[in-house]
């Protein structure tokens, strides 16, 4: 089956890994951007989101961290925020065949501008 | 502050009530449809979901299932789904000030459609 | 038809109306946060939002306005936003039987809130 | 700014443009799975989707086609679907520096997948 799938694909392995980590990034934003969000449900909310991006396809490993310091948390009944785009700050971890790569979505405070980036691309050499 | 919200709305407290019913309810469907489930994370995601909706305004219980039915679950890369309409079945409690609304999100199969409904409009008399 | 979708309601005509208007607001609101925008295609993104909602049930008009004064629109390659809570302003109207709602969602200064509110139920007599 | 922006990234031009096209293939998804559709507002919708990818960073051409045989159409109130992952037909052009991606989202009935995938990588040569 995988070798089915790889057939749709006219590229090398690293692009395809780095792919794959593009389409988790770009859907983490567009999927929860919105969610409602203050101080007592934050660790759930990270925790959900860990939740449904972990069992995708070639994903090893993600932590997403939502910043605290945007949150609201009284007892109002207005004390909440939805999800933002300053708020999100996402280390992803893709693994295709030996390739490892990790992307990154967080706001970047010089560029005013919540960024999707490679930040780095690792060939596992799996030794003699 | 609950007495100048109080003051944009044209209506009686028990329509109050079963509007900010209806926000939830269609708030949680498009809001959460799409996310990748399947039978190792549903656990999670419903408690996400549950975290989220929470939190929002005059929203006194919430419980979400979804249908394990319809769930891939196997160790295949692509074994998961999108959450879609068929799947989400929930179940709100919404308080405000005396009037209670059980609001409904559940797949209705005569009707082939993911109804969100009134169950019950419930007037709390505090007596004395 | 109607008739089946109305038996699982436990509420009044003049309450499924507002009711249907809140689920509208909270979809809105839930379904399209986070879409990119700037001013290139804040008009095109305004009739797709309406084209959207008006097929849903008993919406009889919506009118969607995107505040421009929230909006990049220069030629750098990031210089769009992703649609955010203060920048909708939303008017709906729902028909159900007889009764018209005018529903609203916009962002209030003096609450620092989208918020979505009733703004009317009028009975429409037919009379003769 | 763009040279700022491309110091976060530890990748090859043409991993940069893959990467790119990604993220928008993934955002697509997951923005607008849910949407309300029929025959009646398809061709908005398209538009609209359009319109909001178009101004993504580094998007030179995209295609949005929803596949009319799974829509409804009637007069019956309900008669609609949401935007679901079978309905959705993507080709995107990611143009980066020199190099041009050919991105893909299609339901791919042997795989019963909503799959997104790299159809062609081009190194544009410029000349002599």
């Amino acid at each position: 089956m995988n070798e089915k799938v790889r057939s749709y694909f006219k590229c090398s392995k690293r692009e395809r890994a780095v792919f794959e980590a593009g389409i988790k990034l770009g859907g983490i934003f567009h999927q929860y951007v919105g969610l409602p969000v203050n101080s007592r449900n934050v660790d759930e909310i990270e925790k959900g989101i860990e939740a449904a991006v972990s069992i995708q396809p070639f994903v090893k490993a993600v932590r997403v961290e939502i910043n605290r310091d945007c949150l609201r948390g009284g007892d109002f009944t207005l004390d909440y925020s939805s999800l933002g785009p300053k708020m999100l700050n996402v280390t992803l971890e893709i693994r295709y065949e030996d390739i490892l790569v990790i992307g990154r979505l967080r706001y970047i405070e010089e560029l005013e501008y919540p960024l999707m980036y490679v930040e780095d691309v690792i060939e596992e050499t799996t030794g003699e």
